[in-house]
């Protein structure tokens, strides 16, 4: 299969390359660095991005900002950061994408766990990560031409420990590799309208 | 209590108005009607109506526009429908009302059941329910001054049947009274961060 890989160089999107690299070609999409580049915050970029690259077989998203911040100091300026780029950058991902998608193409995007375990700093993250899930939930069942869409819901990871470990105090950290399984689940098998919730 | 209805004219509105009324001071907002407007898509609007309203106890918002339409036909515009009125504009809601709010305050916003089942033509509003949904479970445990926050997320009211019942087969409807009882239990009680799923 022919996957797009929006977030490449992240820590997930490196463990994803390393599950299914050997198996298909990936390309490799990020902010700065990869094959190509996009800013999934702008819906011109993301159409750039797919006339660049052609038709194609999956996308997966392991990318998108989203403000961490204390309830007091938020408002509707640290909320659109992740409306606008975590949320609205993969669904639009997902509704310019399936004009250049193959027949029965798959898509997953990535949420996060804070969606139903919330924690100190992180509402406007929750907010996005479960508009997140209930679009994938709800697009898959409208989708056209056999095409599918997953979410995966990973919880903090062993890699992310050092810098964000004191925020996520009780939570079991999972290994990226593991994450990675579920985008192989989405994209290699034929599931949809899925949330996979890694723990 | 004093209690700002944010809503009040619509159909689940006036039957919270009927619960309630008896037993509190229910400040009446509508668009249009009532006794002060709002325009929750704006956040001045939205400052401007607690300046008028001054402290109050409980805030109940069962207003919000979204978008119903073909996945095939959504884009970010259509999205925005709904991240900018129901969503951002009951969020909005209580990133300025706190500050208005008197201590134990609660607040009470409005999902719906596409969060979770979803419907053709309802992939905005699911996203948008959900993090609804999201938003309530996470501002909860992050709220100052022993305030509250709960959702209220009903299905198809038997109301509404005349007007979406064909895009709601096999759901079975609710009467708007039913739905009230949970705005009750959420300002009359002691829950936080509860999602009552009115089915």
């Amino acid at each position: 299969m022919k996957i797009i890989l929006v977030g490449a160089s992240g820590t997930i999107g490196q463990a994803i390359e390393r599950e299914l690299g050997e198996r298909h070609d990936i390309v490799r999409v990020g902010r700065s660095s990869g094959d190509f580049q996009v800013d999934i915050a702008d819906p011109a970029s993301i159409r750039r991005l797919f006339e660049q690259v052609g038709p194609f077989d999956a996308l997966i998203s392991a990318a998108g900002n989203a403000h961490f911040g204390a309830l007091e100091e938020l408002g509707a300026k640290e909320f659109a950061v992740g409306l606008d780029d975590k949320l609205m950058g993969q669904i639009n991902l997902v509704l310019i994408g399936r004009e250049f998608a193959n027949d029965g193409a798959s898509f997953t995007l990535t949420s996060g766990i804070l969606s139903e375990d919330p924690i100190r700093y992180g509402a406007a993250v929750s907010t996005v990560n479960a508009g997140i899930d209930a679009f994938a939930r709800a697009a898959a069942i409208e989708l056209p031409r056999s095409m599918r869409i997953n979410a995966v819901s990973p919880t903090i990871l062993e890699e992310s420990l050092p810098a964000y470990g004191p925020y996520f105090r009780g939570f079991k950290p999972v290994a990226a590799a593991t994450v990675a399984l579920a985008y192989a689940k989405s994209a290699e098998g034929l599931q949809n309208g899925q949330v996979y919730r890694v723990l």
